[in-house]
């Protein structure tokens, strides 16, 4: 199967599907496309329009890697009423920010910091910015997605709340799983998203269950806040997440992303 | 006056006193190092060490940019008895993020958002990180320091008190002016910090009044969070701060530093 060169403004308009991945072999690091059990590398970046290079490699052999080192994160308290159980639902969107330095990709092993106490999992679609988005409406919102990816909002409780505000409790090192890739053109609204812990299955929800959707997000967030191409939406979390220990392994499926799965360890 | 070819190494030992400028000359942007009325470039960044190109400007021939752009921003709450007025002392640093995307410098507008009602100047000491941080010591702190700026951490009030996390009430467009200079080796335990709105004084403040000090927050903020270089630590306001509202000039200015002076527009 040929892919052409395809510029990202007519990605967005044919609804091109691609599943685009960062990845090292030996010490280069790269964005490819992946399709069936190979990996296309490309040009620069996904950002800037997909254009292939000629290097194919199967994709058992390239290491992969957060698939976007975002300038930003914010990622959303509230947003499932199953999550916010019994309280008020909120009025409008609850923004928070995880920084980029907390960013893990597939594989990578969550560290729990000493003294965290109770650190649990939040299985999140996570939404990846293609352009400079400000004051976007909610009709313009989805010109400036590139796509989605999975993503874990690791968060430790007792920092969440008894700190002012949840710096370490959401953004200690590792606490941002995402990946394994960045997958364009499947429709948000209706998503089947999974967390299991060692193979049980702890969160279940549907994205058509969000209190405030895709759009909507985007809206409110660039409203007031600028985002750039790579910043990341993690949309919130349902449902009651479970602890996550030492040894376990956590993994975040999306129903047409696929499968982040990352190792927990005691620091 | 000739200044050496000083690596950053020799640079945090023997105390060289220098003031770096990170600004623009037509379509061409560089760091230097400001000697009286002169900008002396430098090769690369100063996160790199200081050597020097051929390249000399008069200081009023170049325009300042805003001294860094961090990979993250950490800002502290309660960190003066001045600011928290009647509430207990925190016993522990309080920190929260500030994203990059808001960050302006010298001369740049505050733009006060839409809806945002009361917008506050709030003065502060920020620490420029030097190099990669992880879990320093408070002994070790010190060492991953480049130097100091002046910063402001704007605040619209009503959201930091009605949303959930504050995301733009610390951190809308424009909320985090600094500037104008980085400035190395002065002492951050005992430097007058002040604010003034159209010249008149708002705050003022000594960091030898910090609760927690430079070397505590970096190491407190280091074990769970990894400062990259360039990333800042805003240091917490003394006092109460002003209004700040459409056609006002903002300064903060710190003993030592220098003057960051910001107008202040409507959305």
């Amino acid at each position: 199967m040929i892919i052409p060169v395809i510029q990202k403004e007519n990605m967005r308009k044919v609804g091109c599907f691609m599943k685009i991945v960062r990845c090292r072999v030996t010490d280069r690091v790269f964005y490819g496309v992946v399709e069936e059990e190979a990996v296309k590398e490309i040009e620069d970046t996904p950002f800037s329009g997909i254009s292939y290079t000629s290097n194919v490699y199967p994709l058992s052999d390239v290491q992969v890697l957060a698939p976007v080192m975002p300038s930003k994160i914010l990622a959303l308290a509230l947003n499932y009423a199953s999550h916010i159980r019994g309280s008020p639902k909120p009025t409008k969107p609850e923004p928070f920010f995880k920084t980029p330095s907390s960013v893990v990709g597939l594989g990578e092993s969550i560290i729990l910091p000493k003294g965290a106490e109770t650190v649990q999992e939040e299985a999140e679609l996570v939404v990846v910015i293609g352009r400079k988005c400000r004051k976007a409406s909610r009709a313009q919102a989805m010109e400036y997605v590139l796509g989605y990816t999975c993503g874990n909002d690791v968060s430790a409780r007792e920092w969440q709340r008894g700190d002012v505000q949840w710096w370490r409790a959401k953004s200690s090192d590792t606490f941002s799983p995402i990946g394994p890739y960045i997958v364009t053109d499947v429709d948000s609204s209706q998503l089947n998203i999974w967390a299991r812990v060692n193979g049980r299955e702890v969160q279940h929800c549907n994205t058509s269950e969000l209190l405030f959707d895709v759009p909507t997000l985007i809206s409110f967030i660039s409203d007031v806040v600028t985002l750039e191409p790579g910043d990341l939406v993690f949309t919130g979390t349902s449902g009651v997440p479970a602890q996550i220990k030492n040894g376990d392994v956590v993994e975040v499926e999306i129903e047409g992303i696929g499968v982040l799965s990352n190792p927990v360890v005691e620091e």
